[in-house]
This record gives structure tokens, C-alpha cells and sequence, in this order.
């Protein structure tokens, strides 16, 4: 377990300290359910009132905020308790799950596959043919990469995923558990005889960038041709969708359950929301957010904030509401 | 095949029979669609036409319907009909697949996990390091436990589930199929030279009451710090978010597609209705209902119901979209 | 790699050429990303200014657009572009992913299990007990089929997915990446004492028909008794939700996060666009289309066209929205 005093924190953090304390602490908690070798936060005001009664052994706090509380909880002065808190997250992060041997016997490696150092793959997994692991690839139990993929350096895809043939990820990558990427675009056409549908295939891939993160049983669809594409530092939530030929730029945020249809591009720094869904073929534009919850319909400016279904900007989308509820009240 | 006589049925249901049979029966069906081996129902007054053309051997009929229906079919008159198919499915319930041996040796299991007595593992699981799996728990082929978990008493996993180091989960819980469990939350911070997103680590871990049921491809993801929490008997449908440092109190009901974002907290016995979806940092106190599709921004007292996107008292909602109704046709 | 002249692709695609070349095509590509040994597509006219500055080496395009290009790469005239389009991506398919030998013997096949001739199971899958697999099944590694199944001719299954015993799948069926099929249904009711809810036994199955598509993570639940049904021809998008006792008629659609909740009943042809739920106990009659977004909450005519939340016929819907928004800015 991972311990550290009172003055070894404040350094870290840059804080200035309250007062001594000989307390070694072990981790993180909240006001009320800290217990004396546990540092707690007050990042908003709202809190302060849960000091006092605290059984936290130190309590990290914004410089604005100091003023609010009085008792002996040592204070940990911080300019930002939210970043101090992610810092100290980074501090307590347990050690990964443990490998027993570093290449399971019990994992299937194609023969023509190349293994880079440092790998770790677990019992279950299966390696194609051709595909490429860069050096420090971490495969944990029972993940699956067809054939002719290629993952960078120190990416890490934890158990259940699917990665599917001609798939390109790049380093520093995280995928959670049971992801799909690169599975068949959704596109059929009429047969000749009208008889029923007929598949288009997919012949294109998906090409993931750097240091992108994709949540638990979320989606990414290969294209028909050519690549889907998301970008350097993307962030993908769990039960995501995002559909073939889809392109994201740089650090997109998408949350939960949120979807794009097929031919969606989006900007850079563009955010959408969770349980937002974007029409096929439009254009979300660089720094553009997407409420939570919202349709968009239609392309969307750059910088701009859309909200609602159907998505509008959103002071207008507001305002509509703010009408409705009139109306329903008249 | 599991077969009982029409007298055997009336003594479980404690139903009153309208008049004798030898039949056996061996499963339930649809009145449209049923066989002289099988029992119908006639749980509203909607279906009782259907009564006379029925091949059924047999229809449960509730007390107040009786007098709806005449015909040869012989009747099994109860006071509430669904309880007692309820009762029926128990009683045809087939037996669950089977396995071979009761440990399979093409699974993994880490030196230093246990396994309790009655215990029955598949091929291609994975039981990490210290992760401890109490009696009679039944994980189905290719479930991935990782490191320090620990599993309750006759817990059921079905095959593609992962779960991920440090989760704890209760006894006689019930998790479907590809169920991510203890993924790291959904938290970045922007970085301090504006090149990016930081990760924020997620040192916090899930919890899993009692009696809880996820199912197939649901998430669960584990806390900040401290856990997420699902509590006893809660029920949770497919493909449902809860994101990280989410608690549940007692017996909720989540349908299929709906999503807690971070922080939420539910109380006991709330109800999420499907394609439903919570911001982040909100509470729904017991008793409160979401109904199906609602976009919920706001905490919702107790025992209250509220509909729609974004979410108000239903009562509410349900005179705005008459009078949007209205408002069109003008 | 495969590659076709000019002249091969002009008497595949029975097109005009306007003009000869000696280049061999490798593949297909958008206009502004092509290279000469890549065809490209001209199918409405907003694409036609691309044409000039293209590096592609032919240009399919419509016969009706032809007019409105002119420049040095040679044509393919045809009737429709887009279905020229499909058949370039049916001759330029790649190979699907290698199987060292056709059946591993890192699969656990039960012994009472039967595998037909040309069967391909990889690595990690489970086929249980009395399980049937007909001629030409493929199963990818990982995945898990439970007891007393029966998979048809030449159904593809992808790495990650678990269909529970019981099912009963079609011929020439794809189910992408970890599909769950067959899950129990999400049924509880009041246990007698109040004390909490009572599971449901779900005894019934899963029938799919013939050449259906089951897109990646998504769900189809086992029946309370009887069947959930998805006819032939049936094509399900990625992330898609559908509960127990749905019957799907024959050839619908149904996109990404979209969702049927119970006992939800589709015509022939029925297309549900993408993240649109439909409430339980519904039908939605032959040819109707739910638009995307929409939360359906009542039976739908056949042929009809439903929008938005609560979904109404799309043209009320869409008269609504105008009047709503005219009443924002008033």
C-alpha cells in the first residue's frame, strides 16, 4: 500500500500546509466518508459545510475557499483542489492487474504475427496473421486482433475487445473492455429483383490515432473505402457508436451512448454529449459542442453550442423551451 | 421434458379447474399459437375472444374474466393470471447449460486465486490474481475476472463479461453477457500546457450488492476514488451506463439503453426507463420514476414522475405536448 | 492485390468509356484523395467541381451528370454510380482473416456437438453440448455458443460474440463483434412479501431467420415463452437493443442505438433510423419508417412515416417544430 506524509504531499501538490501532522496517508476519500489516514477535497464552497465533521486526516483546498472553514483538519492550500486531486489520483494509481508470464502459452500468435518487446499478452488472446504489436503492447485476457493490424507503442486494449483485420491504432492508446473496431460499415441497397437487401462491402479500415481512449463496448465501423478516422487524443465514453467512414480530429470528446452516423466529420476539440446522436454526412466544426441528449440534423459551426432535438443553437433552444413551458401552463 | 397433469398445475396455482382433463402439459404458449400439450392465458379482458378458436389444452384465466369466455378448453381460474404464468415459467424452467467438468483445465485460474466449493468455471475463463470466487459461483466460458475481485456466494457470469481488478460483487447476482465491469471512468483534464487531455486515474473500484442483475453489454465503471456503487437487488437491462462514482440505493429498475452519468445517485427503488438519461452530479430520490426516453437535468424529489426532454413533472410535460399538438394544427 | 483494367471494370459496371488508358486500378477512393491507380465516383452534382483536380485515375459517373466534367481522366458512364460503386467494392474485396487450420484445437467443441463439413472454428471458441453447426459455419476466434443451438449454412460469426442455448439462427446470417444473443429477458415482478422484485424465468429462445446482420455489441433477448423473432433478410445496425417476445418481420432496418423494448411487433420493411426506442406491446406495420431520435409510444400505420418525441406522423411532427421554434423568437 502506498503511504506518504503530510509534507511529502504538499510538496507535490505545491500546497502551503495549515499546520503539522505525523499522519501517513494511504488514500483518497470523501469529506464524510474519510477516515484519519485519508486526504479529502473542498473545491466548491458547497462543501465547506462538510468539514468541520470530517474524519479526514487532511483536507485539500482552494486558496478562495480557506476562509469558509475553521477546526483541526490540517489544510493542504492548493490554487486548484480539482487538479490537486487528479495529481494525487495519479499518486495512489494501484499497480496493473499482474501477468504470471509475460507471452501466455495460452494465447494463439500467429506465426507470421511480430511481438515487439516489452509485450504482455494474456491466456485467451489471439493474434492474426501479419499483425504488427509494437514494443510495450499490453493485450490483458482475451482480447482478439485479426489479421494484418497493427498497434503502437505501450497502447494498452483490455480483455474482450475486437480489433478486426487491417485495423491501424497508434501509441499510447486505451481500449476497454469489449470494444469492437472495425467491424463492417451499415450499408445494404436494393437488390436488382427486389427480392431484399443487398450488403455493401467494406473494403476500407480504421486507422485509430495517439493517445485516444475508447470505452467499454463502444463501436468503431470500418469504411467502405478509404479509412474511418479518429484522431490524436480522442476520448471515447462506453456504448459509443461511431460509424463508418466517420472522421474525428483532434481531441474529440464523445460521452456515453452518444453516436455518429455513417460520414459524420468532426473538427478538432469537438465535444459531444452524452446520448447525442449526429445525422450521417454532416459536419460538426472545430470546438463545436453538442449537448447531451441532442439531434443534430444539420452541420454546426465552428465554436458553436447546439442543444436539443432537433439541435439548435442553444440560446435559442432555451428560449424555446422557456415557451413551451408557458404554453403548457396557459 | 418436464410434464405435468392439469391437477398438478391447479395445486400450484391454487386454482379452481372448470372441468376435468387427462391432458399433460409440457410448456406455455400464446392462445394463437398453442398446443393441446400446453397452457394458455387470459390476463385481460383483450384476449378473451380468442378463447374458443385456441388449440390450447388449458388457459389461466383471472377470477373476473370468467364469465367472458365459454368453450370446451378447460380453465384454470386464479385471482391474477401473470403471477401465475410467472409461477408456470419457473416450473418449465430448462436446466442451464451444461458443463463438462466442473472446473474446465482450458481455463486459467492465477496460483493465488481461490475458489470455493461448488464452484464451476468454463473453458477460456480467466480468474486473476487473489480474486476469490465464494461457493457455488458459476462462471459460463470466457468470462475474464481480473486480480482482487471477489465473486458472492452462487453468483451467475455469462460468457464475454469482464471484470476488472479490485470489484467486489454480492451473492446470487446475475450478470448477462459481455457486461464490462470496473472500466476506468470517463475523466480528463485539460493539460497544463494546453496541448491536450490528461487522463484523470481512477484509483476507486465498483461494488455490486446482493440479488443484482446487468444485462447483456451493460458498463458499469468504476469510482474516481471511493466506488460505485449498484445496490441489493437492483435490476439493470442491456446495454445501460452507469459511469464512475454513480450509487444506487435498493432495488432500481434501469431499462435497456438508459444512462447514469458520473456521480449520479439514485435512491431506493427508483425507475429508469429506456433510452432514459441522467446528468452527471444529479439525485432521484426513492420512489421516482423516469419515464421511457426522458432527458433528465435536475434532481427529482421523491416518489415523483417526470417525462420528457427535458425532463419536468409529467403531468407537466404531458400538457406541453398537447398544447405543442395544438400549437402545429393552428 | 487484385487489379482490373480500364476495359475489365467498363463490362463489369456495363459502362461507356469515354476514353482509353492503359492503367490497371487497384482500388477505390474519394476524389480528392485518389491516385491513378484508383477509381473515384461522381454521383450528384455537388462532386462534379472535384473532377478536375482529382489524381484518380478513372472516374465512375452518372450518365445524367457527364455534361458538367470535363478534363483528361477517363469516364465510366452508367446509369447509377452508386451501384457501380458497390459492385467495385464486391471485385475489390479482401481475403477475410486466416484460420491456420480450420478447426483449433485451442476451440472446446462438446463432444455431443456436430460441426458440419467446412466448418471453420478459431481459437477460444465454445460450442456446446448438442449444438449444431451446418455446412460452411465460420466461427472467429472467441466465440461462445451455448448448448442445444443450431447455426445454418455458412452464418458467419466474429470474434466476441455469445449466443445462449437454445437459439436457433439461419443461413447466411453475420453477427459482428461480441453480439449477445438469447440473454434471458428483463421481466421482474413484486416478490409476495415486498421485500424486493422476483425474476421472471424467461423459458423460451431466439429464432433469426436466413441473411440477417446483426451489428457489433448489440442484443437480442430470449422470449418470456416462445420466440423473439428476426425475420429473413433483417439488417441491425451496431449498439441495438432488442428485448424479449419482439417478432421482426421480413428485410427491416434497424440503425445504431435504436431499441424495441418488449413485445414490440415490426411488419415486412419496417426501417427504425437511429437511436429511436420503441415503447413495449407496439406494432409498427409493413413499410413504415421511424425517423431517427424518435421515441415511439403507440402503433404505427403501415407505410407511415413517425417523428420525434412523442413520435407523430412526420408532418405534423415537422409543423410542430416550426411553430415552436416561431414561438422561441416571438
Amino acid at each position: 500500500m502506498k503511504s506518504f506524509s503530510l509534507n511529502q504531499l504538499a510538496a507535490l501538490l505545491n500546497a502551503e500546509i495549515s499546520e503539522n501532522s505525523t499522519q501517513q496517508f494511504t488514500g483518497l476519500n470523501h469529506l464524510d466518508a474519510a477516515t484519519s489516514d485519508q486526504v479529502s477535497f473542498i473545491g466548491s464552497s458547497k462543501y465547506s459545510k462538510n468539514y468541520a465533521a470530517s474524519g479526514a486526516g487532511a483536507v485539500v483546498i482552494n486558496e478562495n475557499l480557506k476562509h469558509l472553514v475553521s477546526g483541526a483538519i490540517p489544510l493542504l492550500v492548493v490554487k486548484n483542489a480539482d487538479l490537486a486531486m487528479a495529481k494525487l489520483l495519479s499518486l495512489y494509481e494501484p499497480d496493473a492487474p499482474e501477468f504470471e508470464t509475460e507471452i501466455s502459452d495460452r494465447a494463439y500468435i500467429h506465426p507470421t504475427a511480430q511481438v515487439g518487446s516489452g509485450c504482455k499478452i494474456g491466456p485467451g488472446c489471439y493474434v492474426g496473421a501479419r499483425t504488427v504489436l509494437a514494443e510495450g503492447v499490453t493485450l490483458y485476457p482475451n482480447v482478439t486482433i485479426l489479421d494484418d493490424c497493427s498497434i503502437g507503442t505501450r497502447t494498452t486494449i483490455w480483455s474482450g475487445t475486437v480489433i478486426r483485420e487491417r485495423s491501424v491504432v497508434g501509441a499510447f492508446c486505451i481500449f476497454h473492455n469489449n470494444v469492437s473496431i472495425g467491424a463492417d460499415g451499415f450499408g445494404y441497397r436494393p437488390a436488382d429483383d427486389g427480392s431484399g437487401l443487398v450488403k455493401i462491402v467494406h473494403i476500407g479500415n480504421v486507422i485509430i490515432g495517439n493517445g485516444v481512449e475508447i470505452g467499454a463496448n463502444s463501436c468503431v465501423d470500418r469504411a467502405k473505402f478509404a479509412s474511418t478516422i479518429v484522431g490524436d487524443g480522442c476520448k471515447i465514453d462506453n456504448l459509443v457508436q461511431i460509424a463508418h467512414n466517420c472522421i474525428l480530429g483532434r481531441c474529440c470528446i464523445m460521452a456515453g451512448h452518444s453516436g455518429l452516423a455513417g460520414s459524420v466529420t468532426l473538427g478538432d476539440g469537438v465535444v459531444i454529449g452524452g446520448s447525442a446522436s449526429i445525422k450521417d454526412h454532416t459536419t460538426i466544426h472545430s470546438g463545436a459542442v453538442v449537448a447531451a441528449g441532442s439531434g443534430v440534423m444539420g452541420d454546426v459551426a465552428a465554436g458553436k453550442t447546439v442543444l436539443g432535438y432537433p439541435a439548435t443553437d442553444s440560446r435559442d433552444k432555451l428560449r424555446e423551451w422557456a415557451a413551451v413551458r408557458k404554453l403548457g401552463k396557459a
